[in-house]
This record gives structure tokens, sequence and C-alpha cells, in this order.
């Protein structure tokens, strides 16, 4: 149900609109900064809206089509909805929406993935062309005409700041206690003129709770009462679970060997099976007062504030399954003074990450022999989601680690290859590599070390022989024994699968 | 002529000792940290003596090896002798001497290319192993018994801090006017207690002019009188005058659009023909009071400063042909207060790159079609140099830009090439590529949009066609359609070289 008390603001509530007159503000060939990071915060009526409009528009044999910046991926009201339309021609800097992937992949979108870090200053940085407008979910709208930030913060002070005009949606369904558990930094500024970050502690506060904004620039405020696209949680099985088991053995080895201390240092974590697993595994590790510093609180990072053993976590945005996002909107206050949000440039800043000497652990699609990670691209050509904030974590954390089951599709593909059939992260910035089959350190490997390291620990037994065989016969043949490489069969594992289903001999 | 008075502090003059002396203090197995950034401030004499013990421990039929770790580069009399001597395990984290170049690609040594950032926060952080001795040339000892830096900085700080024991040479080739030039910053730390670098102009000085050392860790004090390897300077060419004037326009371009200020921001440029032509080209430029933040200054940068264009330079060392080290060192006094040498920690930290937003050129070996940048193997296996500073600097850039010949060997081998046979800069961190062709802006654009600018700006028109037809073909039969690509045919062009010597049809 609508709560008609989130706009405070009695100035505001005369650009109440639908969502369809918000959408016709918009016009074919501008540029829209959404909000949105995961499936969380994004707007629900305006782009659904447009999406009508833009159909309308090509039923009448007119071309309608727009540029869309966000924060990371959004839900099917937004993306989905809009690509289905055919309405996006250009879309950065993340998506994992399947329709949006798939015009992708048959070349009918452009995409532009990003390191997360980078989109904010690299629009204000006027790199990216001019925004025209921001569609902004909010909570809430204070007497003052500044902003609640909603259930994530991602891009939104940066296209709030740089559109030539702002749309907001006020989403009753979002929890009124997200007031102030946001922060919103704004220090940042353009070359020459930067300062230093004076955030020192995963809990730092250094900025403010709301998000300011021109009241001049909005041009229209829609009211919403939509649940956030949260993705059911599936619980780890046997393969996440070994992960698991080998990096939390890694974690208590470093301790012991006096590399890390017992709390631990910051956590970043992606999402999915493999990292639900690894939060498990830390519900119960000796690793206590735990802090996270990361892009988006799923599941397991709320049962490990719940539990206590993890004392705050700093994000840009949670990505819960429904039950969670449930239960934290049943409950929020309990957390708002363990968790932070904040926007993406501060989550996923190198400068930060490298302070804090975070413990990065991110997934791969396939890791070569040589420790070059590929992130993004099945079989180098097709894109799954996107690079994402893992090149913003990998490059500057403490330890770099990515995780993997050693095979893929039925185990028709092997996720560790003779050549990396695209890279994201080269392999100085990949320190670990855990499969199921075990843990590969590479620190201070040579490339020839690590491969030897890499086929032995981590590859799958049916896979181990054929990589063995190829790094045999590369140390023998190769133009230069520094990365042996063997041109003319380096992606022969890729196009096999390509012409046969299977990267198997 | 060995300057007696370099060393002021007495109780470290008993400590003086032949080369030879010092060297037997090394024993098979260890590591030692050597200073030396390019062909400056790396010791001479210690290294040359301990080459000789280690031949002649094998021609005694005893092995002898050691583990190298350095600033960067060396001289002859480092990695050339102790390559030559067969005495070089393990190598980091850059080499470009072509003998040990020659041992790692016949796969006789262990060689590790690391971000040069990375370095010495890794080395303290535990993840390279312990590091048994430091050899470290200074311009000579203060009466406190703290240490004047030599022509370079590189890791020395950290070698010393980490070392269990320390030999020092002292140099007098080296101008006493060197100090006061340095900035050696003692506030890094571990996580968790590291802290903003308070460092927000080029030219702000945040730590010491001097090295720390205990005098109880000196186990041997060396005197030199050598100079440093200071390559001859060759005159920028017809092709390199070309990349520099198109660098230049797009420079002015982004001034006049407001991108970018009247005085530019820091730049960082690498070593070599074309640094040299784009510095050059800077010097008949618009633009006045420059900066530079990089990691070395070579001949370009002090014409630059000596003609007031460049208000200040801040490096890790010096890189010069030897008439402009010789003219330097007859003139240090007047560069000593626009020259800052820091820690390679400093120079090439993520932090300080992106807040003063310097301006990344760097060569590279070859780009592919969608701007993935190959710096460091040639033909995918033979390491060429390593990836040094680039990735620090391109990541983290205000604008990243590579430059090179669109051709090599004579034509035979192209620059562009449909798949980069090794990635070192991901396309995310390459926004400009210039060639003698012409530039191409890569900023916003989708990976096919790149491949268009990138085959039709700075392709040679010789292979032109030929990417062309593989770009076509590739979006008709790729198996997905973000980044088209033909596994079976995307390194042809290196096979056909490895086989044929020419990448040409």
């Amino acid at each position: 149900m609508i709560d008609r008390g989130r706009i405070a603001c009695e100035r505001l509530r005369a650009k109440l609109a639908t969502a369809e007159e918000a959408a016709s503000l918009i016009t074919s060939g501008t540029t829209i900064g959404m909000s949105g990071f995961t499936g969380a915060g994004y707007p629900k009526a305006v782009p659904l809206a447009l999406a009508a409009r833009i159909e309308a528009a090509h039923a009448a044999g007119d071309s309608f089509r727009v540029r869309i910046w966000t924060g990371a991926s959004t839900g099917p009201e937004l993306d989905g909805a809009l690509a289905k339309a055919d309405g996006i021609e250009f879309r950065l800097p993340y998506n994992s929406d399947p329709i949006a992937r798939e015009k992708i992949n048959r070349g009918e979108m452009d995409y532009f993935d990003m390191h997360l870090s980078q989109v904010a200053p690299m629009a204000w940085q006027g790199f990216l062309g001019p925004l025209d407008t921001a569609v902004i979910e909010v909570a809430g709208i204070r007497a003052d005409g500044s902003l609640i930030p909603s259930s994530s913060v991602g891009n939104n002070k940066t296209w709030i700041d740089q559109a030539s005009q702002v749309i907001l949606e006020v989403n009753s369904w979002q929890s009124p206690a997200l007031e102030g558990m946001h922060d919103i930094y704004y220090g940042t500024a353009l070359p020459p003129n930067r300062i230093p970050i004076p955030l020192v502690r995963p809990d730092d506060r250094i900025g403010e709770t709301s998000l300011r904004c021109d009241p001049e620039k909005i041009v229209a405020i829609v009211e919403t009462d939509a649940p956030d696209r949260n993705l059911p949680f599936s619980p780890p099985d046997a393969t996440a679970r070994a992960i698991a088991g080998h990096l939390l053995e890694f974690l208590r080895h470093e301790v012991a060997r006096g590399r890390l201390p017992p709390s631990l240092l910051p956590l970043q974590s992606g999402v999915g099976n493999i990292a639900n697993a690894v939060l498990a595994g830390l519900l119960d590790s000796p690793f206590e007062a735990m802090t996270a510093y990361t892009e988006v609180i799923q599941d397991g990072m709320l049962d490990l504030l719940a539990a206590g053993k993890l004392r705050m976590a700093s994000a840009t945005s949670f990505s819960l399954s429904p039950e969670a996002a449930a239960a934290l909107n049943a409950d929020m206050d309990r957390f708002r003074n363990s968790i932070i949000l904040r926007p993406q440039e501060i989550s996923n800043h190198p400068e930060i990450i490298r302070r804090l000497g975070c413990i990065a652990m991110n997934g791969l699609i396939e890791a070569d022999i040589y420790g070059n990670v590929n992130s993004t691209h099945v079989m180098g050509s097709r894109i799954q989601n996107g690079i994402g904030g893992s090149g913003d974590f990998a490059r500057n954390a403490y330890v770099s680690i990515f995780v993997t089951p050693s095979t893929a599709k039925k185990g028709q593909i092997s996720a560790i290859v003779p050549m990396a059939s695209h890279v994201d992260h080269i392999n100085q910035d990949v320190q670990v590599i855990v499969t199921e089959q075990g843990l590969a350190d590479l620190r201070g490997l040579s490339p020839k070390q690590r491969a030897k390291v890499i086929i032995e620990n981590c590859a799958h037994p049916d896979f181990r022989p054929a990589l063995a065989d190829y790094f045999r016969r590369a140390r023998e043949h190769s133009y230069g024994l520094q990365t042996p490489c063997l041109p003319a069969e380096a992606l022969s594992w890729h196009q096999r699968y390509i012409e046969t289903g299977t990267m198997r001999f």
C-alpha cells in the first residue's frame, strides 16, 4: 500500500505524477541513469511505462531507443522490460538480465561492461557522454527535500548530480527504517582537486545519510509499492561445501602463520552458491569480530551479522532471497547500526580496498593454467554478466581469491583450460584459486610454477592428464618459455566445445 | 675517484669491506633484495663479486644460485653478470637484461613479473618468502647513520627493513647534490593499520630525505666509483613523431572540451623513442606549468624542466642517456627543487594515481581489435621485459593511453591483431590507442564499437583488410556476439609468424 507519509516535503508533492506521465518526459535517443544494484533499489514503474511507450512507438513505425546506465544489474521491470521492447541501444556497466543478455549476444544491443568503481568518476569526467535523465528509486523524501536512499545506493548520487532532469520513484515497500543506514560521501572531486577519502575502518561514516537533489531538477515523482526482485536462495551443494572447506583451511593457515589477524581482514564476497557456502562456513569458524567491505550483502552475511560473528558490513546494496528480504524488512532496526550502504565509487574504490586490505573472493568462468581468469565471456565471445567490481577488488585486495567448481555443464567444460578465451583478471591479480579439488596458492610463483600447482591442485581429474600433456608439450615447443603457449592449440578446447558440445577428447 | 667523505658516520666506517668480502656473506639458496630501478642506483661491485664467487663454485662442482628481488631492471653488472654465471634461480619483479631474458625464455630461470606498486607491500605481507640480504647503493651515509639515497629509490626502504642483513655500496660517482631530492615515506603499514597517504599534489613532500637503517644490520660497506648504466638516446623517427602528433592533438582537444585543465594533469610516461617524441612535442605545445607523476625521469622530462614547461616531476628513478646523466650530475642543484624521488610503492600507488588523475602513456607489444593489450609476451610466450608499473597506471589513470608503431619487424608483425596472444591490460583499462596511422578514442564504447575504431584508425593499411575481414566473419560465426571471436583462427596470425617469420598472408 502506498504510504502517503513518505514524501515529507510539501513543495515536492506538487510534482506527483503517474509512471506514464513521468515516462513521457523521456525522449528517444537520450541517456538515462537509473538506480539499482543487483535486484535492489531499482525503479519499478517508470521503466515499465517507458517500455510500453517504446512498444507503442515501434508499433506505429517510429524508432525509439535509449541508452541505459545503472549501478549494476537490476530487475525484470527495468532491463527485462526495456530489452524485450527493443528499447535499449546501449547499456552500461553491468547486466545479468536474461532477455538483455540474449539481445547482447545476438549483437542487437551495445554493452560496455565497466569496472564498477570507475562508472561515476568517468561519467563526471565527461568520458561517457551527457546524461539526460535520472530515474531513481528512494525510500522517502525528507521535509527539507533531501532523499532517503532505497535498498541500494549504486551511482545514484552521480546520476542525480549529472542529469539534466530527475524522476523519482518513492517506494513504500522499502522499510522506512532504512533511514540512517546510508553513508553518502560528497567529498569526491575532479582532479586536480581530489583529496584522500577519510575512511580507515569499514565502519567509518564519512558522509550523509541522505542524497542531495536540486528540487528544480525534479520533473516527476511517482509513488510505488513494489518489492525488490530477490532471487531464491539455494543451499550449498557438496561441491560448494568442498570449496568453502579448502578456503577456510587456507584462512586458518594464514592466521596461524601470522599473515592474517585472528579477526581476518574485511571480507569481499560475490553472490551465489559458493559464496553462500563460504559465508556459512565462517559461521562455524574460529574467526570472531569479522568485518565486510564489499559490494552486496547476501543472506549469508545477514546470518553472520545475526550470529555476532560479523561485527559490521559495508556495501552498496542488498542481494537477498525473498525470505531474507522479508526478514530484514521486518527487523531493519536491528541491523541499522551494523550495516552501512555507500555509493559504489566508495564501496569499490581502489584507494579504500587497498588501504583496508580486503580479502577478495570472486567466482570465475574459467582460469588458464597460468592463472589468468575469465569472469565474463563463455567461449571467449558470449557474455554471461560482466566484470562488475571484481577488477576493483582483485587488483587491490590483500589477497585475491577466485573460486569455481572444476567443471561446468555436467562435466563437459573444464574450468581450467590451456589458455583463457578472454582475460578479465591477469595472473598477477590472482593469488589463490580454489576448486572442489583443492587450493592453489600462487603467491610469489613464476608462470610455470603456477601451472604446475593449478593443474595438480585445481583441475578435475578427467581433464588433468590433458592439461599436463599440453603443458609438457608447450614447454618443449613454445616460441618462448616464460609462459609456454602453443597458439595453434591453445584455444582448441573451446573450439571443440563449440563444435561438439564438450571439451572432452 | 672514491670520495672518502661520503661516509660521515665514523662508527660505520668500521664496516668497510671489499666487494669480495661482502659477497662472501651471501650464501647459496638465499634471497637478496637489490637496489636499482632501470639503469640507476643499482649496486655495481657486490653483484659482480658474487657472480665471480658463483662461477668459482660452479667450476668446483658446487651448486650456487640465489633469488634476486630488485626495484625494476638494473644493469649488466647485476642482472647480466649473475645471469651469465647461471646464478639466478628466481627473479622479480622486472627484467630487461638481454642475458637474463634469454635464460628466462629458455626456461632456465624462474621469473615473476609483478605490478611494481605491489612488490613492497606483498614482501612485507610475507607473500614472497623471507628476505635474507639487502644490497643497496647509496650516495652517502650521514653522521647519524641515515642513508642518502642514490639515483633511484625503488624498494630500498622495504629491502632494508625486511632483510636480515644489509650490505651497502657507497658510490662516489653519484652526485652529492642528490641529498635532499628524495622523499622517503615511512607512513605505510600492514592492514588493518593503513591510513590515507597524505599526498594530494605531485610536489607534496610527505617523508624524509634519507633512508633509515638499523646499524646493527649492516654487515659490510663497500666504496665504489662507478657510473649508472645509461642507454644512449635515439632521436625520434618519423613514426614516433607521427604518434606524438596524434597524441598532442588529442590532449589539445580534451583541453578545448574542458575535460582536461590547460596545464593538463600529472603525466606518466614510459621510456624509449616514442615517449621521447611525445615529451619533445610537449616542449612546443601550448601547455604550461605541467607536472609529472611517473616512474622514471628521462631525457625529455629534463628538457621540459629546463625549459620551464614542466613545473616539477615526481618519480622513483632516473633513466637517462649518458649525456643527460652527465649534464644532470653537473647541474643537480638546479633540478633539486623540481624533482622528487620516492619509493616505488608511492610513485606507483593506485591511491595516488587515481587521486591525482594521471595521464598514463605506455607502450605495448600488441593490441587486439577490442583493445586488450599485451605489453610483455612476444607470440604469447616469449617475455620481452615485464608488466612493470603499466598496470598500476593504466587502471587508475584519468585517461589511459597506449602508443605503438602499427607494425614491428620491418612490417612483418602487425601490432593490431585479431586476439592478443597474452593480456596485460584488459580493454576496460585502455581508453586510447595511438599508432602512426591515427588515434582510437575508445571511451564509452562497446567491444564491437571499439573494434571498428581500432581497425580503421590504428591498424596498418597492409593488415587492415585482413582485420576487417576477420571481424566481419567473427560477427557472422561467433558463439556469442558481445566480443566476436573465432577460437580456431584468433591466434593464427601468431602461429603464422612462428612458422613463416611473417604475419602477412
